[in-house]
This record gives C-alpha cells, structure tokens and sequence, in this order.
C-alpha cells in the first residue's frame, strides 16, 4: 500500500517584506500535515521567484500569478497538484483568488477579513455555499486552547446566561504617522487595499469574531464612536462600541491602532450569572474563573482536567508555553485534519471542524458596514445587519 | 509654650455595621494629626451610644443626633471644641449636616457622592463656596501616591497630548439579589437613600472623578448605556459610557456591580501623543509608562525618582506596599495639613491642597444627571452640563 | 460608669529620620486602641524635645532618656501612666530598655532582632518568662492576613505533610557603599549597633521567623553560605542557607541586600505532599493554592470564605488593598486586644494572641548565631542550635 | 539551476507516545528549513513503522533500528541521503546512535542529556570534537529570544560584574509515585535508562546550563543536597546547591520534580553591580531590567529596541507571544541556518552558531557527576571538576 500523501499547499501573496505570509507557512507547516509545494508570493514574478528560491520550491511550481498557479496546477496528475490554496494578501485581492480557486476545486484557507467590501463578502458566501471544498478564515485568536476552553465552560453554563462581555484589542503602533515609511502601515490605512475601515477592519473585526465565538451569543445592535487620531489618516484608527446581544448581554467593544506602547494584548472578559472568565492574549495559557464566593480558579494549558476543545488544540504538557503561532496552526491543523477525515471517509471530530468559515466572514464584513454606520450616525443604536 | 493641640474630629454617621466609618477612622488616626473626639455615630441614641463607648469617647461628646453635637459643641470653649466634622452616612444625610456644619464654623469631610440630588448638590456648593471653612469628598482613589504620579506626568507632559481614556470599575458583590439580606446592600440600591443613580452614583463617579483628575481634562459630552441585570433591582447595576473630553480625546468608562468574581479593580489607563500611562487599584504601588519605541518602564511608589506629589503621599520605603487606608490617610493628612498651615499663618503646599472637593462634587452629581439622561435618550450625544 | 481608657504608649527611639519608628506610630494609632501619650525619642535631648513636638505631646511627657521615662511614668497616678513601651532604637538599644521597662512593670512592643547579641537574647528571654507583663517582637510580615491564612490551611493539613520552603528576601538598596551618606545604612552596617550579622540580621532574620512561622515546623540543621559583595563593608551583605526542619522537609533561605534593584519582595512557598502555597509580598493580598491534577486558586483577602486568622487580621472588603502598615497595625492590635480582655478578665482569642515574642525572639538570635557559624565551617550540616 | 534542497533529517526515537519526539518534529518543520524523511521511530519495528506512516514517510525510509537507518541512509545518493540525525531516545541510547551517526559523516542533533554516564560523555566529547560534522545538544531554554537578550545584556555590561545568580526549576508531577502508570514518570526514574541522577539529571541540568548560558561566567565550586521526597523512588526528586563561579559570584540553583503544583517554571534572576535581570517562562516574553535610582524596565520580544541575538531568533512582530516549541524551532534553525551556510562556502552569523553543544553536554554531565559527589559529602564545598 502506498504512504498517505501529506496534503500540498499552494500559496497567494507572502512574498518577501510579508508579516503574515511566513506566520501562515509556519503555522501550515508546524506540525507535519502540509507542505508547501507552489506560490504566487508576488504581483512583481520576480519578486515571487525570489520567494519560491527562498522557500527551496521546485521552479516549476513558483507562479507569475494565482491565474497562472490555478491553472497549471490544475493541469498536473492529481496526486502530485495543490489540495489547498492560501491566501494572504491585502484584502483587495482576497475576493477574486478565492472565489477562483473555490471554483477550480481547491480547499482555501484566507486571511481575514474575508474581502474588501460587503457586496463582495455576500457573493463570496454564496460561492463558499455552493463548493464542495472546505473554506477556512484565519480569525487566529480562536486557535488558542484556553479560549476554546472559555467557549466550551460557557456553552457548558459554568458561569451561568452570560450578562457582560468586554472585549478590547489596543495597539499602539500606528501612534504616529508612519504610512510613509512602513510597508504593513501603507497598506493597512488605504481604503483601497485594506477596506473602508482601518483598525475596525483589521483588528476590530478579530475582536467581534472573539466576544460572538466565545460567548455563543449573537450581536443584535451597536452603538459606535469611531474616530481618526492622527492627523493625515484617511480611515479609522481607534474607536468604541456599545453593543447589546440577543440575549440583551451588554458588550464594550474597544479597539485602537493609537494606545501608544500598546503591543497586542487582545483581551476578553466574559460575566454571567454564577462567574466569570477572563482571557488576554499577553498570557494566553492561563484562563482565570472568577467566583463571588470561593477562591478563583486558575486553568491552565496542557493540563489533564481541561475539555475536549483545549485538549484537541494543545501540543506540549502545562507549562511549557504555546503561543500565537501555536493558535494559528491549530486552525491549519483542524482544517487539514478535516480534510483527511473526509478523504478517508470519516467523520471528522466537532473540535476539528471548529476553524472559522463564511459565517465567521460575512458577520465580519457586516461588522465593518455596521460599525461604521452606526459611527456616523446621530442615532444611539443601530441593529446588527446581515444579509447573506 | 503650649503645646499645640491635635486637630480634634467628631463624625457622623458610622456606627455599628457600617463599613466606610471605620475606614475614615484608621484615616484619620493613622497619621497622629487628627483624634476622634466626638460623634453622633448613628440616628438611633443607644447605638450612638455603644458606638462611643466602642471609640472609648468620653460619654459627654457621643450625640444622638448631628444636631445635638453642633449646637453643644459651639457651646464648648474653643480649645476643646471639635475643629472637623466627618461626614459618613448614607447619601441621603449628607446635604443637612454638611450645610449646617460649615454654617456652624465647622471644617466638614464628606463622603462622596457629595448629596442625595443634583439640585442640593447646587446650593451645597453654594454654601461651601461662601464659606471660610474646607470642604474635602472622600474621592479615595484620588489619595493614591501613583495616581498623584499618573497625574503630575501628564500634567508635566511626559506622554504628549492626551488622546484616550479607559476607566473601568468592575465589582460583582450585587450579581445576585442581596438586597433582603446585607445592609450595604440595602440601601445603596434604595433610591431614597442612594440617589437615583445605582452603580453609577456608587462608583461610577469614582471612575468618572477620576478619569477628569488624572488626565487633567473635562468631559465634553457623553453617551450612556445603563441597564439593570438583576431582576428586581429599581436602579441601574451596570453600564458603560463612551466619552468625549474638551480636548476630543475619546474615554470609555465602564462600572458593574455584577461582574460576578470581580472584587474592586478600579483601573485607568490613559494614552496620549507619545505613551500611555496605566495604573490599577489591585496593584495600586505600580504605574506603568508604555513606550512604542522602547522599553515600559515600571514606576513604583517609594522611590526617590518619583515626583512631589507622589511623594508627599507616601510614608514607607519601596517594596512595602501601602494600600486603600493609606489612600484615604492621604485624603485626610492632606486636609489636616491644610488646616494647621492656614492656622499658623503659613500658605499650605499645592501637593497638600491637592484634595477633592466642591467642584469634584458637584461634576460627580452632574455626571449622575447627565449619565441618566444620556442613557434614556435615542440620541447618541449628550453635552455633559453642569451648573453652579 | 467611666469610659474605658485608651492603652498610653511610651516610645523608645523613632526621633528625626527615623524610618521604623514612625511606622510603628501609624501602626499604634490606626485602630483607635492606642494613643501615644510620651516617649524618649532620641539620646540627643534636644532632638527628643522636637519629636515630642513634633508629635504634638505634652512636653512634661518628653523624656530625654528611657531611664528617666520609666521613672517619671512610674511616678504618675496609674491612670494616667503610660501602659505600653515600644522600643525602636538601633539594636544595642534594645536589651536594656525592654530589660527595665518589664521590671518596672510596662508591657513592651520591640522592634525586631531581639537583641544586639545572643547572650543578651538569652538573659532576657528569661525576664520575658519571668515577668508578668507582656512583650512583642515586631516580625512584621506574621501580620499579613493572607500568611496567617497560610499559615492555617498548612495546620488544617490542606496541602498535607510539608517537604518543602522556600523563602527568599531580596533588596538591593545596600549594593552600593552608601554607609557613609545615609543614616540608616550606617548603623544597619555596623556590627556594634547592629549586632555581628547584616543581612542576616536585618532582614535574614524575618525569613527564617516567617518560614518557621507559616509551616509551623522548627529548622534542625542548616548550611550556610554568606558573603560580603560589596567591598569595604564589614558585615555580610547577601547570602543563602540550605535548611532541614524536624521532620526532614528542605527549604532554601536566601536574603540579600546587593540584588541591584530589588525593593523588598519578601517571597514564600511551601508545598506538601497534596498541594502548594505561595505568598509574596509585592502581591500580599494574595495567596495561590497550587494543585497538581486541578485549577490552582487565588484566595485573595477580605473574601468571606477565609479562615479566622485571616478575618480577624483584616479591615476592609475584598479589592480594597491593606498592605504593610496594617501588617504591623495588625500584631499592635492584637497585642492591644490581648491587654485590654486581660484587663476585663477576659479570655483573649487564639488570634490575638498570635503575636510574634520571646520564642521567635530567642530563635532568630540563635538564627544569627547558628547562620554565622555555619557559614564559617568547612563542614556541611550545622545543628540548630538553640538555648534558653 | 537546480533549486536549493531542504535539509533532509532522519529520527531516532519519537515513536507513539513520546513526548519530546513530536517537539523536536514541529520545531524542526516551522521554519521550512528542514524536511523529515526517514526515521528508525522505535526499537520495536512495528511501531516504528506506524510511527512512520502516522509520519506519512516513504515506507523504504522507516527502519528498525538506527544501524540500519545509518547504513540504508548512505547507500543512497547524496542528493537524496539523509543530512541530520535527531536523536530523542531515553538517555541509555545516547552514545551509540550519535557516535554512529558522526563517524557515518551525519551531523547530529542530540536531546539532552548527552549521555547515560559521565565515562560516555568524555568519550563522545573526543568524537564530537574529532568530526568535521555538526553536533548540537539541544538544552532548549538557551533558545528563547529574551534568554539570548539577557546573556548579550550582561556580556555588553548592561549591569555590570555579576553577583549573584538565582536560577530555580520547579516541577510537580512527580509529587507522587507515578512510576507505574506513566511511561514518561517510568524511564527518568530508572538510572539504567535515565542516568544516576534524577530530578538533578532530567531538569537541573537544564537550570545549570540555563545559569552559564545566560552569566558567561562558569561555575567553580557547588554544595548540594539532594532528597527523594517520594517514598519507594530510587533516585533523586529534589534538590538544592549552592554555587560560586569563578569570579566568585554566588549562585543558588533548585530543581525539583515534587513541588506539587507547580508546571515547569524555569526561572533565572542575575543580579550585578548596576541592575539586575529577570526572566521566567512562564512570561518567556518578557525580561525584566531592575535599576535601585530609575523605574525598572520591561523589554519584550519582538521589539526593534533588542539586540541581534534576540532579533536573530523571532518570528512574530510584538504582543504576537512565541513559545517553547518556538525556543526549541530556534536551536533546529540556528543549525539548519549554519549548515546551509558552511554549504554555500558562506561564514555563519554568530548568532546562528549560538546553539548548545558539546562543552555543554560535557559540563551537564560533569554537573550531575559532582552535584551527586557534593551531596553524598559531609563537607561543604565541592570543586567543579570536569575533564574532556
């Protein structure tokens, strides 16, 4: 009997001077399943050769274009073509590689947000809708086990019907003016590339994603103070939402590219009737119950007593610290595990098919179109829209 | 030469069961500047009473009514005559005896918040304005040595203009229905006690004093979302208000009294131009400077770097933490201060004058009313007024 | 019926620069239990005077040696007498003071190391026995609410048979030679004023009181290794003790003044055969309960689920913060409780009594003794030697 | 031109159940550097070969036995050989494979420690050194960024002459006799299979690399006292020493495997004569830079602010937290980095040749000879012998 094959990943953007491209290659790559075998790393075919050298990939499988790598891949035997194309450029070009490469009968796992505008992101998840092929949206900060762990005790009603939810992601490194001089800054604050939001649709959007997945409780309206810090900045780069969920839980979310000396540290606090839990990503191993009436407990990674959602996205024994790598491979390890289940034919595990999707994208995208309605609007609350 | 005499305190208010009486009392004492002299500690005589023998007061200074200790104080010769009067009943004994008090001659410190209503609030201030008396509100958090720090680097312009302002308070102690069971409980959610304003009034116009103290900065206007999570609770538990300040900087300040778990982490973090600052009650000798381009630093309270005021409000050396007691200590040795330099004639120091009074009073009232009206209101803005 | 009285407190040193004494008057008078009625501040006469002043005493109160307070107290109707003496001087000042204050009949609070010399210790080890009044050793950090909590979860068994202490006491304010520029590292480096060992009198001695203290087992024999980093210093400035108690559980000891930039972070942690716990004092509102096959817990001070010890060593709720002055306020209160239900015939509590005396007293002498000899021998194990 | 290759890396050990197996898999894989191609996974032939097809490698590369994977290996052509052998096994099966796999003309990466027994270590400490191939130990803790930030801090004089050196590696899952029903527990307690030492050999090796590492200063004298604290064990579970390295500083070094509770807190403090520093891993990302006259400062991983060792060995921008398995990725792309290079006929950075090697397996494995000798000595001191 021939050796399962690991599965082949194809790459769209990541080229030289990328953040998140080489984040997706670790992640992808971490933990044996995949490998890296073609790319369009760049717009510039040189610069996309320079990257497939770099990445020791066979000439022949380093493309000028996704067209190009849709293409000729789907030309190849097979069992030698790409199984999966990911998909990590700005967001003005996720749309179109996507729906491409759905079309052609890839798996595609893309960079949030899911496109650069709503219309695009309500074709988009029809398109998704309609495949047979898996679609993956890397919201990271659901990778991590301890929010996996926070989403199952609350879904499990340790705490009780959740009341609050906070939930905040600081930056500071847009403080200053930097869009001339730095390449991630240029591209982030210009609505043609990154989307007519700026930090609400780079960062807010990961800190919607969190407080709907953690708590289980749809948003239902928002009431949003968005503003420009910097002088000479086109789009947002800090702002505020008050937000109530079906349930009538109250919700702060807050998100800023101009706390100065902020790195990170994506944090959520979660209230209920009986407890609470609180998560931040600076000390992501440790989940802190909270108890009006004993001792709070503190619950750590890699531990024996934790759920079956912290247990299937853990790889090393407590104390010895995963971090945001880790939670951007469990996403790639989840979507590959579900792909050889359905290979074999089985049944793929609930906590393997707990990577984010198209719901996950269309409520983000509608995040973006809501956000910023209700900024400008004189009107305290603004439903929550979706269309799909 | 005689030697001069310890300012003498009588108080009102504080009897048995009462928390924050005692709280004022260690205060006071802790410095060796004030004694406790008299007291009309509770509406019920016998319990008065008790209280002063507890006190170990002479039997003829304990009172059963503020009344009573006014009008036979004034009637003792001035040396042995009471010089304070403080002030710790609930919301709804604090206009009468803190107008006729200042009427009477009497310095008067008062908890907070200043009066049961805005419109006593008003004619207080009146009082205290035309008085020749001091007036100090026990705004507590203001009393701690990093918070002065937090406050003097601002105002020194160590992180550039400010920008934004997070102040949380989250307590939990009412996520259930305590109300049949614990005195505090009690009459802080009675409106006819407390005020109109439940959390808010509470602590919310501790996180509102000070957001406006440390950041140096007036709110501008504000846009409330107060709620009710305990069923059967007349006033306010929770809510959150998103602020804008005269300089445009954006605040989000958040109070609960139902994030279950949570005890009193009163935190402020605030950002300006070139770093943010951040400080929380819990580990309240600690202020940390962020900085994008360097290391934070770590500024701890008892260090000879540190400034006047926090120096002036600190009374051990490094690594041995003072705490909530000494905060309220610094509140009143700042006020004795005051008044032993007024009576020898000297100009009191701007770091001991540096106590909250009328005008935290009567912005804390104003920030009730607005808060109120903001929350019931469509609009998003409402102007934070406020007369006098 | 007259009022009851105030407990009088004499005090012994705490002139003009003095850091401990004035924390020792903060501690004294933060409970109302105590005034301070006189005192021999200084050996300087003059200097006396203008503490007294200071103090706002009556200067007839003011005694320009404790000799000639102790005579002129005894002279005084009972009454009006001083009840208490608290001797705070450098350490030679310590033996002779706390010697004639018991003979004469006062109940005496002394600032820790007992004595200048182990001889002395012993000598007044047995006029402590002897005498009918009471004696205090100020082993401050016993009075921390959460190490008494320790302290009982230990002896109820909670994490089983101990095995193992660490404790450990960095500063780093002597890394310098500042001997001859600040008053207080002067005498703390002078073997005649502060006995033949620095830091291990200092502040070595507090370790090993609170590791015997909070495990409740004695030390049996020790390894020592002291040193003197920095030149030109006659005295030890940093070393570190290897340690079996009686029932051959280890423990580390390690003090230091020379840990460049450590303030006074005082750290303990003991773990048994079921569990662990850890205090420390830059967070001493907390104690973690370490387990190993479920979530660790946080108990943090003022919860209502505490033990006795902790509940009758506290004043304010959960969140409000006490730190190191109510430490010291907490053994001046039990010493007072103790007095005053001896005085009314009364039974004092198990928890009053636990203030820190001749025992602890006799056994950081001999601490001092034993650390130094060891560190001097070539042999390994040094029995713990103990005689009175 | 034919495109690079990836390393190609061959296993011994890791088979179904191993721990460190899968660790050394990922981190070998994230950066892309290498590629897993063969692997003799178990001494049991049909479990290796399950671990190889769990692997998904070609059948005809998984053997049973490391000879026969050295001799299959070199019988293929160069350009499809194997290039590194990774050798995770229990340390009875140290020596042979990588002295095997060196004179095969393999270099080798090696878990620590380097052998069974001290004899072997001097013998393959001749090998490594007499082999023109590459040989790396992998002492993980060496690779994280802020470790390397701290040895280049202390090399530059950041905090000038070191002092003193606290490093502490407490564990908790040994607490009780495991040894029946945990494989791992199984091994590191048998000396046949783990070496004599236990506790001291599994993680005090690490905590003593970790304190030479990181001080650049060796260590010259020790005192140790080992305990088995569990009854029924045959080797160490606890241990304490005290050090003196050779420019006479003092250090304290536990380890211990029955702290119950406690995770795997590795945590090194170095104290010089300016300042001192901090780091633990359970906050990996942070080094912590005291100073006695100015705020301490908090550098972070990621910054632009760190040295080149730092920044030679991240991946991720600030606040995005890296981890163990990336500290362990750190030693694999250092090597993998240094052979490409000597490849290329290019001179490697010095960073990259920063990997652990054969002086530290020599001196982990004289370290257990002498801690052992030291603890089973009634005097004191114990020279640090070591001889290669």
């Amino acid at each position: 009997m021939a050796a399962q094959k690991k599965l082949k990943m194809g790459m769209v953007g990541g080229g030289p001077g990328a953040f998140i491209g080489a984040i997706h290659r670790s992640a992808a790559l971490m933990d044996g399943l995949i490998e890296i075998t073609a790319g369009s790393f760049s717009s510039n075919p040189e610069k996309s050769r320079q990257a497939g050298e770099e990445l020791m990939l066979d000439p022949s499988r380093v493309y000028s274009s996704y067209d190009e790598m849709i293409q000729k891949e789907l030309a190849l035997p097979e069992s030698e073509r790409i199984d999966i194309i990911s998909i990590v450029t700005p967001n003005n070009v996720h749309f179109d590689p996507t729906k491409k490469a759905l079309e052609a009968g890839f798996h595609v796992v893309l960079d949030k947000p899911m496109t650069l505008t709503y219309d695009q992101a309500k074709e988009l998840y029809k398109i998704i809708k309609k495949s047979d092929k898996l679609f993956c949206l890397t919201h990271t900060y659901t990778g991590y086990p301890m929010i996996k762990q926070m989403k199952q005790m609350i879904a499990e009603g340790v705490i009780g019907e959740v009341r609050k939810v906070y939930v905040e992601y600081p930056q500071g490194w847009l403080h200053k003016l930097l869009e001339y001089e730095n390449k991630q800054a240029e591209w982030r604050t210009d609505p043609t590339r990154n989307g007519k939001a700026g930090c609400f649709g780079d960062i807010g959007t990961h800190a919607f994603n969190l407080a709907e997945y953690v708590s289980g409780i749809k948003v239902a309206k928002i009431c949003a103070d968005l503003d420009i810090k910097v002088a000479g900045r086109p789009i947002d780069d800090d702002g505020a939402v008050l937000m109530r969920f079906e349930n009538n839980a109250s919700g702060i979310l807050t998100a800023s590219q101009i706390d100065a000396g902020c790195e990170n540290n994506l944090k959520i606090r979660i209230y209920g009737e009986k407890g609470g839990l609180e998560w931040m990503q600076e000390d992501n191993n440790t989940l802190r119950l909270r108890w009006s009436d004993r001792p709070d407990e503190i619950y750590r990674a890699g531990n024996g007593y934790l759920g079956s959602m912290a247990n299937e996205n853990t790889r090393t024994p407590a104390g010895h610290p995963e971090g945001y790598i880790e939670a951007f491979a469990n996403i790639y390890r989840n979507f590959a595990r579900t792909i050889y289940a359905l290979r074999k034919g089985e049944e793929p595990k609930a906590e393997w098919l707990d990577f984010p999707g198209a719901e996950d994208g269309i409520r983000g995208m509608a995040f973006i179109e809501n956000v910023l309605a209700s900024s400008a609007s004189d009107q305290k609350w603004t439903p929550f829209n979706v269309e799909f």
